[in-house]
């Protein structure tokens, strides 16, 4: 039977209360469609394993991780105890670092049973995907300090875009939005005022798409393409985007259509091969962080990362697996709250505004 | 009499039509106050002087400029000619960092009359104010290409944070929340991601807070700021953030109390001296831009035009024809609404789901 290696990372906060929920899932999908999910759990948060060893990780992560199929991973981060740069780039983000897992794919759709004061504006349906630069551009970590503690101090920090990083990327968000119904593609920059780094990516997909004349494509400065985020969301359907410009905007999108709770991730090496001695996994995760305001309250909304594990089986080419477990979603939130509206019990969380419980829902 | 003289730069696009009803505004309350408004006209757009001369302004611009108490300004660019960032580093952008506008505030509040999907949930009114650093940041113009046009192709851009640059807007938008009645200041950044510069501005805003104890502050990453832009905007009081973070969240919030057409901009040197040789003037702009896509329609709406011509009253010392002049575009908007939805006719901008048009209203 086809068997899975899969690392969980369930990390910090909520990380730990929203991944029991999706593991049984999963276990439910491996078993229902006949194939093995062997799970290879790791400690690594920052109230762990950091809070016991000083480090994120262990020396060895890279050939731990190497050895697995995927990542699952919840989320990290204690600022109480921790500052979030060392926490972050101590774990997800040397992940897509160091696996160069250059895309961040998030859909945003207006799940049946989520309630939006933006939904069905004009009677359409919100669906789209954003695609997002997952290794560069604004997140370089290069640049420093002079002039420490005096009034001169001054602080630079480099955005970094490379032809190889943009074009990965476009030519990716070129090539699902051909593969959607709508083949249209929105550009998100801010080359009127950042006006070198910006109008290159500008540039890169006018060339790019050059090669897809069946794609329509959309620039937009990132300051009104927010705007439309709010005002128009239907219009979209492939949104990319720089590793900053893209962050806001996977935020901003499932805030439009409801709730982050419910909003998924996929940090993907779409490129590497398994066999490769150099394989670098792909990771799976919820759109949320780590969230210490409602850690430990059992509140937190499982659907997030309950949808990671969908985006991860999809990956793992067990297309009949996710599907199945799409519809289980949808169904479970429709229900959710066709139940709430008839004042039968509340299973959703607050984030949906019931009062239900991550283990309930 | 009192008297002030004003530069006027229409500029481009919808500028040149939302212009003259705003200086009708304007001319109205000087005369029921008692005070004189002397407008320059100058016609620096891309589509006028830049066409004519290849610069956007002459050399002499600073001393015209200089010569004024203010600058008022529509809106430049007509991306179809000249390449926005020649249009707007020629222009708006120049002025902001040659007289040192290191401010740039806007108001985001929800009108009566003016509908929002957003609006009033919870029962509570949005009403807040953002503070944008507006000279250096991410908008440094500092950078470069390297092995151009080939696979090595690599970008820079420096994002520069000065320590007398993030000091004076932080100390501006404390002294702001420190002035209002929440008593509320909210700082964007993205210090988990972008690990050099957003970090120290963490850094000096905790240490200046320390002479503001009576002012809440709450610190938020820009991508879950964006998501309660949406999901509870009635929470916000003073929001300050770096160039491009405060340049999102100024388009994204008017978008969420309703319309961008509304929202006024006020780019502030809050020290300049009058008397002093180097003046350096405030400029007061509408927060939209010159909108090619409903240029030449008749259809813009004028309120943003006209709301910055109020807060440059409120600049020039003017409160009383100030406050009028609020309750005067409140009242319209409240009247236009109403007569839409009685049917009596429709003064309302498009954007304002009306059929009005810019001299109508
Ligand atoms: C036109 C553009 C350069 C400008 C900016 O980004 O500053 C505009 O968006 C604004 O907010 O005033
Ligand atoms: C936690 C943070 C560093 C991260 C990011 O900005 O990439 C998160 O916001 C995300 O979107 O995955």
């Amino acid at each position: 039977a086809r068997a899975y290696t899969i690392a969980v990372l369930a990390g910090d906060g909520i990380g730990v209360e929203v991944m029991p929920p999706a593991l049984r899932c999963l276990e439910a999908a491996a078993k229902r469609f006949g194939f093995q999910m062997n799970f290879r759990h790791y400690d690594w948060g920052s109230c762990t394993y950091y809070n016991k060893h000083g480090t994120m990780v262990p020396s060895d992560w890279k050939e731990l991780l190497q050895a697995c199929d995927a990542i699952y991973f919840g989320a990290v981060g204690d600022p109480a105890t921790v500052p979030d740069h060392i926490s972050l780039w101590g774990s997800i983000l040397l992940f897509r670092r160091e696996f160069d897992q250059y895309i961040n794919l998030r859909p945003c759709r207006l799940v049946p049973g989520v309630t939006s004061p933006l939904a069905n504006r004009e009677g359409r349906d919100i669906d789209f995907v954003t695609v997002r630069e997952n290794t560069e551009g604004e997140y370089s970590s290069i640049g420093g300090r002079i002039f420490s503690g005096t009034e001169r101090e001054t602080v630079i920090q480099n955005t970094v875009f490379t032809r190889v990083g943009v074009d990965r990327v476009v030519r990716y968000a070129f090539e699902l939005a051909r593969s959607r119904p709508a083949k249209r593609l929105t550009s998100a920059t801010k080359s009127n005022g950042i006006s070198i780094t910006m109008p290159y990516w500008d540039e890169r997909v006018e060339t790019i798409g050059k090669e897809y004349p069946d794609v329509k494509v959309d620039k937009y400065h990132i300051d009104i393409l927010c705007a439309h985020f709010v005002q128009r969301p239907h219009i979209f359907d492939v949104v990319v985007g720089s590793n900053l410009l893209g962050d806001i905007l996977s935020d901003l999108g499932p805030a439009c259509t409801g709730t982050i709770g419910i909003a998924p991730s996929a940090n993907l090496n779409p490129t590497a091969k398994r066999e490769d001695p150099n394989w670098c996994p792909s990771l799976f995760e919820p759109v949320h962080g780590s969230a210490p305001d409602i850690a430990g309250k059992g509140i937190a909304n499982p659907v997030g990362m309950i949808w990671a594990g969908q985006m991860m089986l999809e990956h793992l080419g067990e297309k009949e697996a996710a599907n199945a477990m799409m519809l289980a979603i949808e169904n479970v939130l429709k229900e959710g709250r066709e139940a709430q509206l008839r004042g039968e019990g509340d299973l959703l969380t607050p984030d949906m505004l019931g009062n239900g419980t991550t283990e309930g829902l």
